[in-house]
């Protein structure tokens, strides 16, 4: 997916978001927001949003003089999200269709998202779990992911934020196939990096992978040989999130999409509205 | 009300949407988001922000060469909002205060503001008026108004918005006062200019004069000397909406400002609550 001008406004507000997460100096603040600015009219509208993410991240790093300024929150939604696991695993062995229920899980974990939320907005995690198993879809390839897991030996599922991964750790567990798990290679917003990956246990499940790439989603260029090896072999890709999405919608591979759509933007992409759920795989040949 | 960094990012949104009004072409678009940018760094924040949205707005008509991207909104709303007034004219006479639902009345019609909205959403007056008669606030001087009222002859009216200067009438009608009701230079956004003031038939019941300011808020220093002197010996002034509020918020001057809470951040500089309805005045020595 491009990045569409609406997208500019956001690149600000998830700037001062970060910055105001790391520091309470409104003159630091002001500086990250004045080099975003600067970097606005190079940045050219065929790259998509993650690009930006990456650059902002790195500006807000620099100012701040921190690695990763959403490391309190990344711990905090993991353990919130921890404690939801033994009901959530009740809930999808009980279930009539566990598959079913384990994707919606899975998606209902990816509203915990501050690429998109702002960070100071709680996210309710029991009542999107609640809200999303009932919601129904317009976009949801369920039966063609069906018939690509019945040929398909091995998984390459690219991993999205914090908090989330628990979640996602109950599809990977209900997919009874060998996994592979994609995180990012250095702390980006609150995505998924190797410690979230070992705090969910998902390491005990899958083989636990770097992408490579420390943008906030799957930019192939930044990625390393390793990722791209098994990328370019895997016979189904289950992507997570919008980052992924963004970063991945105009590839020709086995990709399903697994999100939550979170902003207008990628809503009018997908063709779908703000808070639908999303089980996406693009025409193959 | 000086300039919140939150304000940064909406900059952006009330570009694009000014943009999108007067053209179809998306490099123009940019180069407008651009232009924005590069005037970011230099942007002191003490400024408030109509600061910003007269640069905004000259950005906008210099690369579309539009001297009024928004008269055909302006028109639209106008237009819509006449409809309402003979009701709105019943429902005050037969109030048990019919100052007070003047008051509202006017407050409701301040929902018509592109600054704060964007075009694309359609505004729902009739809703809104319907909401804004039973709601309550916290932060109503209705009071104090009434007072100074019993004390006054003549009331400068510093109107805000096409659309709304319908509401305006009502209550100026129910005034009862000798009246200078005040408008922009030029047209700006969708803020009342003296065509708007003509179309609401205004200049019947009050006399219409400039502020001499292009900006959508009254920024004293651009102002005209025969507003600056009414402005200067007026005991009672009536400020409608957040640009007024904003360039004037920290003004010692006898003035009431009415208007509706439309984000976030004026919210927290009034300390209420988004879609609260606000008369205040500041205490006067």
């Amino acid at each position: 997916m491009k990045t569409y001008l609406d997208c500019i406004s956001c690149f600000f507000r998830q700037g001062l978001d970060a910055a105001r997460m790391t520091t309470e100096d409104e003159k630091i603040q002001k500086k990250i927001l004045d080099e975003i600015a600067m970097i606005v009219p190079k940045f050219p509208l065929n790259s998509t949003p993650p690009e930006m993410g990456r650059i902002i991240h790195k500006i807000v790093c620099k100012f701040t003089n921190s690695s990763d300024p959403y490391k309190k929150v990344k711990d905090k939604y993991n353990k919130e999200a921890l404690k939801f696991y033994p009901e959530l695993k009740k809930k999808t062995r009980e279930a009539k269709d566990p598959l079913l229920v384990a994707i919606k899980i899975a998606i209902a974990g990816n509203v915990i998202d501050f690429g998109v939320n702002e960070v100071k907005n709680k996210i309710d995690i029991e009542k999107e779990l609640k809200n999303t198993l009932k919601q129904d879809s317009a976009i949801f390839d369920y039966d063609k992911l069906k018939n690509f897991l019945e040929k398909t030996e091995e998984i390459l599922y690219l991993g999205d934020n914090a908090g989330e991964i628990v979640f996602d750790r109950i599809l990977i567990e209900e997919l009874q196939k060998k996994v592979i798990y994609v995180v990012r290679e250095k702390p980006i917003i609150n995505d998924v990096t190797i410690e979230d990956a070992l705090f969910a246990g998902i390491d005990k499940i899958a083989k636990v992978i770097s992408s490579g790439c420390d943008a906030p989603g799957t930019i192939l260029r930044y990625c390393s040989k390793e990722f791209l090896n098994h990328y370019y072999k895997a016979e189904l890709i289950i992507s997570k999130g919008q980052g992924n999405y963004e970063t991945l919608s105009e590839e020709k591979r086995p990709i399903f999409f697994l999100l939550k759509a979170k902003c207008p933007i990628i809503a009018k992409d997908l063709g779908c509205r703000v808070r639908d759920i999303i089980l996406k795989t693009q025409s193959l040949k």
